[in-house]
């Protein structure tokens, strides 16, 4: 049963919790998991990628769909419903393998009935703007019951309402709702039929009901004792981003088709959809079933909200599972998503590059606002790629004031990362295209930026970063942060990379392109800075990297005592007046990530220096941080050191335990970055795996509680199964697979012929 | 009676405030405005110039010597004072023409009876180790008076107690109490005799009281009816810093001394010595009796603190009125108060320029412990030159917790601010022996510090100050403050002429220490940076010049609104989470002090456009604010705008009317700088006086309140009396000057003769 994710009981404590861990999504729309009666009271949300909407000076958020699910009950006249009655049964669950979420609850009615109720739903893959439900009633004594289901307006917004002109209407047995968005005036449209199983045969009396925001029907009947009644919702949700016409018309012909097909066809091709997934993207892991469940659950997240439809969006920092975080990319979706796109389905990593590339313009501008040249990537990244950071990002929970942050302004790694990304496509899949589609410009204009951020420090003959936020947020403002300063001179490495392969192989682009940019005088700069550029290197004794200059006059506390010196549960940590600010604990791998990235240029000696000073000194405040720590650690062969971090990482949406909010703000949601890291860990860590577009390697070290790892890579355009035992590593190059790939099993080097398997032991 | 400061009536709530306002001093001490019953409870406090302890991890701070004047009264078994008694009549005043402290109090004691007491005291300004007080009883009815009279080792600490190995002894009639700082041993000893004034003819009954901190004598007789009862204190205080062998033998012979000369033969040669200071320093308005007194009041704080007797110490930035700022010398000494000694007495000027040199070697391991050449003067200077801001120096009402500030770290303008006034003494005297006794080296190393402190920016092809505080401290960590850059150039510029006259006239010294500096590769740096430094300029539209980068991207409200949005009273506006911080309110003049500074060098209508602009945004909560923009009021022609100003900084220690607490810390206490202010508001404000040291300047733009203005001036080595009305200047070369001087009125050039008067029509 490692596919099931369930909750017996119902717990009023955990609406907030489950809504996230049961959430539906298919990269175009996130479904809560919260129960068929809820509303926006319960965070109900049918969360849009890429829509998104400013009210007033509030910032702005993606928007939420109305609600077509939306289904309450009664019976004699009373609410049912896990809000109003007693629920002496009930059991949520998610079957990750099919995509399908389920409910089942008993409900005490009056003089003593009790009414059964089953739901089942899922968003489609094969055509994301639908969504089908299943709903079934059971009632133990003959009673009246009353169902009001249709399409719910009001929905959850944390700096709504998003949706003006709000327009409920029916159209035959058909209900719509028409709105569009205040700011941009972007139409959203939903749909719903909804039709009974046959078997129901009985007489029914159906009102249609409208509202100022909903439009319900109404349908009541006498029902049996013992007797199934059953119905099926079909809903379409369509925008004005889609590039239809009419969003209200397609949303009401997609949901009538759907309806003609009905729910089971419906339903079992979209198993197979998810099943063509999970055929590339599962890992088995045999021995831990606990760590099985965890890194399914955790892909499940992944190809739940991978953008396949589109290269206009991104994956956001929650996913799809709410506003929060304003529904923002992040460097998140660049360092902890795109390697299990990379090296699980390339199409979409493609997309999501591509759409850095579609908001070069709004990084551009940002470094105009900044006062520097080139490109300047959002902190928080949405359509246009301006930044929805504020200045202002956390609320200080003991004046209620808000405070300034310097997310935006100084976490300059943003654009280096963004770099980072691209090139890692570009390296994996040797797929120039996305170089010559506006890749290589993303690239040069981050270097630019850079170049017209550096300083040079004459008396010591180098260039120096200053004044920027690395990832460890806890320190604001600093100079020469290690992660930051090898993340620039990586930029202007691969700057110069790709204008030495488009001057060789596509040199009339390449002068167009830098007579486009007025590039001509950045290219002395250019490769001045790359050789002058200051990295801050191990200490001669200790082999520690300074994370950032003077981080080592800081205070040198314990974790423990950090914790003691917490007044507000909620307080920040970081920022003006943080109390780690002051102190050399980090809120997240910094200085680690710096070596997992470039692991190949720093000796066993120093990565394990550096994990051993850093660990200890972590908070791990961010959802980014335990993945870092597992990967050096497996990298510096400690299988059992990187456990703890991947079970954290991995399990991380499972238990809900990560922090809720930050200052006053509610930061909650599921931990996209922390499912890709939980990938990282098991693939790129325990597994070993690495790729440089011509040959795969592999140097497993799995961790003492699995017996065996098995996963699929698509390397080079092919697909190869890879099983690791305790001792051995299994290849298979796949059916339909027409090259020999090379792989280097722990230094030994493989060839692997198309449809051939080939087992090596590796100790 | 512009020369009495009194208060009537005893108000328990301003204990604290009549400390500082009714304080005595003599440069090398200053003794609160306490009352003689008053304790330790009631911030009684001799302080002692240049003596510092530190206890524990506290912060340090200056030494308060054993109270020698301590008297309490009991009159039939019961406690008089106005702690303990109904005090119908009370009477506290200051005469500061000759530095007498009075009191009279009238105290109910039992059966009806009134006991009247008077006193006087002063310190020694013709002896600095000296106090002495003259005390009075008279009783309405017969009773039986008892004196406790004698040394309180119980003194007000902040962060004590800094006195160890407390010996309080009798040796025949004289007290002495021995101690020693706990920190350095630093011996402290006070002695004190008593006598009655022989027309009390009557039996009296001694006995002498030790407790733990404190010898007394209690002297018991019987009152006759409106019988006066007069005696003497005469208290010595030397320390193992006078340079003396034994301290305590020095204060015991002293004190004897005193006794023997008689309290009334010392009172009228200290009030002559006090006539002698005034005769050069006073002003003199006629119009205008507020002005008056407060500049008088002004000057008299000037006067009283001033280290006549050492070139070891400075003057704190609250003078010697207690603990507060750790008894630190801040740069209000150079850029506030030595105009004042500049232009009347340049010896005290030049001990004050000296105490940089004898502190140069603590400027030096600050450069080095913040990883930077050359000599990085301490933000909060004591003995050593060490720096004794912590780089927590607020605490956060809200939370109670230290907050991090960049008092220390940032605010390199304190090396720019020595060499000015180093400078500035040289240009006004053409004294060489302070550039040869090692002003010239503390003006290469500050220099040298900014060279190591200044970064490139290549593309821009100029040195930039980055990462600084200005002045202007609600805005910390900035880049290129108008200020601080400006500062730095003249810091460069002055380098450069003191090597060059070096050269010229000391060649061989200008080599020893071009050598033992290892200053030669500096040079062309130092011409290079000169050169390249950039300084901003005022904006081609508005005129403004922009205090920092980024300054005018800030929130522009009113100063109105920013009060509006303060939670406590006491909370601190800058720092990390501080309300002025993200807003274009100032705590103080910053571009405008530049603009006053260097007002030769801009145009009347820049100068005019930044104290429009920046006048209504500055929030003036430090007191060195006000005479700045009473200052650059009076430059730009508006003496009505200055008015208000000049007034501000002048009553500041009358009025109480400062900010007594930054965060949780008091920080109450006299402003000498705003004394300084006051002076410089007067003379170098509304009269214009400047001076090139071989010609002065005088520009008058008298306020509409002020009829006249008389003044001297000390300008090279010869006394100049000044007296301005509203039409003419007056000129008076004294007697004993011995050369010609060159004075421009208002622009027209008069050759002033040796003891000729000159009467110049200036409008």
């Amino acid at each position: 049963m490692s596919w099931i994710i369930e909750e017996k009981g119902y717990k009023k404590d955990n609406v907030e919790l489950n809504g996230n861990k049961f959430l539906l999504g298919n990269g175009y729309m996130g479904y809560r998991g919260t129960l068929e009666e809820f509303e926006k009271g319960q965070l109900v949300a049918c969360n849009l990628l890429g829509v998104y909407d400013k009210v007033g000076d509030k910032w702005r958020e993606p928007v939420n769909a109305p609600n077509g699910f939306y289904t309450g009950l009664s019976c004699d006249q009373t609410t049912l419903g896990t809000l109003n009655s007693e629920t002496p049964e009930h059991s949520q669950w998610l079957d990750i393998k099919s995509g399908l979420h389920s409910r089942r609850s008993v409900f005490s009615a009056p003089e003593g009935n009790r009414i059964e109720v089953e739901s089942q739903r899922f968003l489609g893959l094969f055509n994301v703007h639908l969504m089908c439900m299943k709903y079934s009633i059971k009632a133990a004594n003959k009673c009246n019951i009353e169902i009001k289901t249709g399409i719910d307006g009001e929905v959850w917004d944390i700096n709504g309402p998003h949706l003006t002109q709000l327009k409920p209407r029916a159209k035959g047995e058909q209900l719509v709702i028409d709105a569009a968005t205040g700011e941009l005036g972007c139409k959203v449209s939903v749909a719903e039929s909804m039709a009974f199983a046959g078997e129901a045969g009985v007489e029914m009396n159906q009102q249609i009901v409208a509202e100022d925001k909903k439009i319900l029907r109404k349908v009541t009947f006498k029902a049996q004792p013992g007797q199934v009644y059953t119905f099926f919702k079909y809903v379409s949700v369509y925008t004005g981003n889609d590039g239809v016409e009419d969003p209200s018309a397609s949303a009401e012909a997609d949901c009538l088709n759907a309806k003609t097909t009905g729910y089971d066809e419906l339903s079992a091709r979209n198993t197979a959809e998810w099943g063509k997934r999970w055929k590339i993207s599962d890992v088995k892991i045999s021995g831990d079933d606990t760590a099985q469940l965890a890194l399914r659950y955790s892909i499940y997240h992944l190809l739940s909200i991978a953008p396949a439809h589109s290269d206009k969006a991104s994956i956001p920092a929650r996913g799809l599972s709410g506003q929060v975080y304003k529904g923002a990319i992040f460097w998140d979706t660049e360092m902890f998503m795109l390697p299990f796109f990379l090296y699980t389905n390339p199409d979409i990593a493609r997309n999501l590059m591509r759409y850095r590339v579609h908001t070069l313009d709004g990084a551009r501008r940002k470094a105009v606002e900044y006062g520097y040249r080139g490109a300047y990537y959002a902190w928080e990244s949405q359509d246009t790629g301006d930044d929805a950071c504020t200045h202002f990002n956390v609320t200080d929970v003991f004046t209620g004031r808000p405070m300034r942050t310097y997310f935006r302004d100084k976490q300059i790694h943003i654009s280096t990362d963004v770099v980072y990304g691209i090139w890692q496509y570009f390296s994996m899949t040797g797929d120039e295209s996305i170089l010559l589609e506006g890749g290589a410009e993303v690239i040069l204009e981050c270097a630019r930026f850079l170049m017209s951020y550096a300083y040079f420090k004459k008396d010591k003959n180098r260039y120096e970063i200053l004044d920027v936020t690395g990832p460890d947020e806890y320190h604001e403002r600093v100079n020469n942060n290690a992660f930051t300063n090898k993340m620039v001179k990586n930029t202007l490495e691969v700057a110069g990379k790709t204008l030495k392969l488009l001057k060789e192989k596509h040199a009339a682009v390449c002068s167009e392109l830098v007579n486009r940019l007025g590039y001509e005088p950045e290219l002395d700069i250019l490769n001045e800075m790359n050789e002058l550029l200051y990295i801050p290197q191990p200490d001669g004794n200790s082999l520690v990297i300074e994370q950032f200059d003077g981080y080592h006059r800081l205070e040198d506390i314990s974790l423990k005592e950090l914790k003691s010196r917490i007044i507000d549960p909620n307080e920040y940590l970081g920022g003006g007046n943080g109390i780690a600010a002051t102190t050399k604990i980090l809120k997240q791998a910094d200085t680690v990530l710096m070596l997992n990235l470039f692991k190949d240029r720093y000796s066993y000696e120093v990565k394990k220096a550096n994990w051993e000073y850093y660990e200890p000194r972590t908070e791990h405040g961010s959802s980014l941080s335990p993945c870092v720590y597992a990967l050096l650690a497996t990298d510096i062969g400690n299988p059992e050191w990187a456990y703890k971090y991947f079970l954290k990482t991995a399990t991380i949406d499972l238990t809900g335990e990560s922090k809720q909010y930050a200052g006053t703000i509610y930061i909650g949601g599921t931990h996209p970055a922390a499912n890709g890291g939980a990938w990282m860990a098991a693939i790129l860590g325990f597994a070993g795996v690495s790729c440089s577009g011509s040959t795969g390697i592999i140097n497993p070290r799995l961790p003492a509680a699995w017996d065996s790892l098995e996963f699929n890579l698509v390397l080079g355009g092919q697909i190869f199964g890879v099983a690791i035992d305790k001792s051995s590593v299994t290849l298979h190059s796949e059916e339909g697979n027409t090259a020999d790939f090379i792989f280097y099993i722990a230094g030994q080097p493989v060839s692997c012929k198309p449809e051939q398997s080939i087992s090596v032991n590796y100790n």
